[in-house]
């Protein structure tokens, strides 16, 4: 299963859109439940079977809208949950065996819409850069064609229902994923990640946690949704981002004004190593992206092209890999196919010096 | 001073010679003292100016054989004295000030007389590769054509003094450059020199003693020379180093056996590294080129030729830096301009993938 998409990037690693080389993805994720249907942990598997079926209809009576396809997670085989995770379609925990699940993968994977997952429905949008508003729009989109022939689980005080009661109310909930190796490199992320945090957003590492933060990539997103408009959330951490972004920038010129060389070496370093290491783990990759990224964004080497930056991003990770190269591999073999496959595609990118 | 030397590499990193790639030189070294004048430490300065006047007369009364400089140390300054510590064509010890110290260096450096160093003359021979025996013959010739106008101090029963008593007899000192990554990687190294110990030589690191070993460069060298010929001398280190060649090729044989995979990664992490870092330490460049001289050897890399893998190694050391470039520098401004050299001479040579 995906062949076709083990061959291409995804959509919100494209590296376009607004401040695309600090903010790699934005993404909103809207938390629906149907009326009169137990939230899934709770229901019957015949409920979900329902709820999945009703889901499916509407993507097929709404086909033109809901391009794409439509997939049963028992049909999905170990390396291909993965390979979903891998790419940010599904959570982790959606990929558990619980019969009923289902999955709408939009045709650029813009849209994707989780069945059954901890609420009935969850409509996610993703896009490259920046782009909360526009990333907004095409979940909103989704679910008002869901709306019109749903019945979703509306409370006039409360709003949107939800498993989880940190849902309630737009069941909107909006993030960013943001390069900050400056602030890491200027040991600043600790007081960065504070103040968002009494902001009331929440910050974590994205790939690993505390000081094993791999790649210096954050995830940024708002706690709360009850007694707060779509609007409201979006415009804040659309706000929030901005400064943090000042920030990434005032910490990226005090250290090339301070410490240019230096960063100069770790940048070049890095990518030497991309160019040449004949193992490479997908932590390795990820820490020497960072260092090639965040050189892309000073201006120090131009031989990476954000998109190439991205891609070996997605395809450095385990199942993205075996998937890719069309064979099962220990984590030995990946190290050195990775690196294969990092030199290859280096080599066919870069004009070399 | 020098600065047509610093231009060009000394002969002794050709890179030619047999087994040229894992022993880098051969050396002779015969020590040699003036019937009837006090060894250099002991003696009076107008006793080692006399030294110094007649030995000078020799190279200019047989200036066909001895074609080249002579050098009064009084006379050089302190980057010249670290350049030819560099180059190994002195001693530190004879470079600190003692009145009356003078210097023959051969027109292609492979001969170098020391005046008044520890013995009143220090005949010294350097080649690449494993040619002891030619370079035995190129200190002896020397060395005949002084003794032909200098009475040396020789006693029937010991042979020639020496201010050292381990010296006297032949007053030889024969020893060997070499690399050996093999043994160090296996860690079979310890037992290899103790090894080497029981039979009589003497091993140490060639930069740095110890577990500091750089660049895996070891010095092999006889201990005593009482009581044995100049014949048997040479041939003992001779055939010891074949067999210390065996027993690294060996090492080298299980490396690639057994962990291909990461003896390849760590060759070309090293190119990548010489060929990209912005900031070059030479304790850093002494271990990339160990790495790529292993390559090399194993066949692993064939873009750097050993030609080029010495002369950074001797390009590299901060004398030789300074003046090759032509300016004085601090530590750090020297590891910037270090990088930037090897980039340079990489770039120029090697043909990029």
């Amino acid at each position: 299963m995906f062949d076709d998409m083990a061959k291409q990037s995804t959509v919100w690693l494209e590296g376009t859109g607004p401040e695309a080389e600090i903010v790699l993805s934005s993404r909103i994720r809207l938390a629906r439940n149907i009326s009169g249907i137990k939230f899934p942990p709770a229901a019957a598997k015949e409920d979900r079977e329902h709820v999945l079926a009703m889901a499916v209809d509407v993507f097929k009576k709404d086909s033109i809208f809901f391009k794409g396809r439509i997939l049963y997670v028992d049909d999905i085989d170990a390396i291909d949950r993965s390979f979903l995770i891998e790419r940010h379609l599904v959570s982790p925990e959606f990929m558990m065996n619980l019969p009923g699940r289902g999955l709408f993968v939009g045709q650029d994977e813009k849209l994707c819409i989780m069945i059954n997952e901890e609420d009935h429905l969850r409509i996610q949008s993703i896009s490259s850069g920046l782009t909360l508003e526009d990333t907004f729009d095409a979940a909103n989109k989704a679910d008002d064609y869901l709306s019109r022939r749903i019945e979703f689980d509306f409370d006039d005080d409360f709003g949107y229902l939800t498993s989880c009661p940190t849902n309630v109310g737009t069941g909107l909930r909006a993030s960013v994923l943001i390069h900050l190796p400056g602030l890491v490199l200027t040991r600043d992320i600790d007081n960065v990640i504070s103040w968002i945090s009494k902001l009331g957003l929440a910050v974590r590492g994205f790939y690993g946690e505390g000081t094993d933060v791999l790649g210096n990539l954050f995830q940024v997103s708002n706690q709360t949704t009850l007694g707060r408009s779509e609007e409201d959330i979006i415009e804040s951490l659309q706000s929030m981002t901005g400064q943090i972004i000042a920030r990434e920038n005032a910490a990226r010129e005090r250290l090339f004004n301070d410490a240019r060389v230096q960063i100069e070496d770790k940048i070049w370093r890095a990518y030497g190593l991309l160019l040449y290491a004949r193992i490479l783990t997908s932590e390795d990759v990820m820490n020497l992206l960072s260092a090639v990224r965040l050189g892309y964004g000073m201006g120090v080497i131009k031989e990476m092209p954000l998109a190439l930056i991205n891609e070996l991003l997605l395809l450095s990770q385990p199942a993205h890999l075996q998937k890719y190269l069309n064979k099962t591999m220990d984590a030995e073999e990946r190290d050195v196919q990775r690196a294969m496959l990092v030199r290859e595609k280096l080599n066919k990118t870069v004009k070399q010096p």
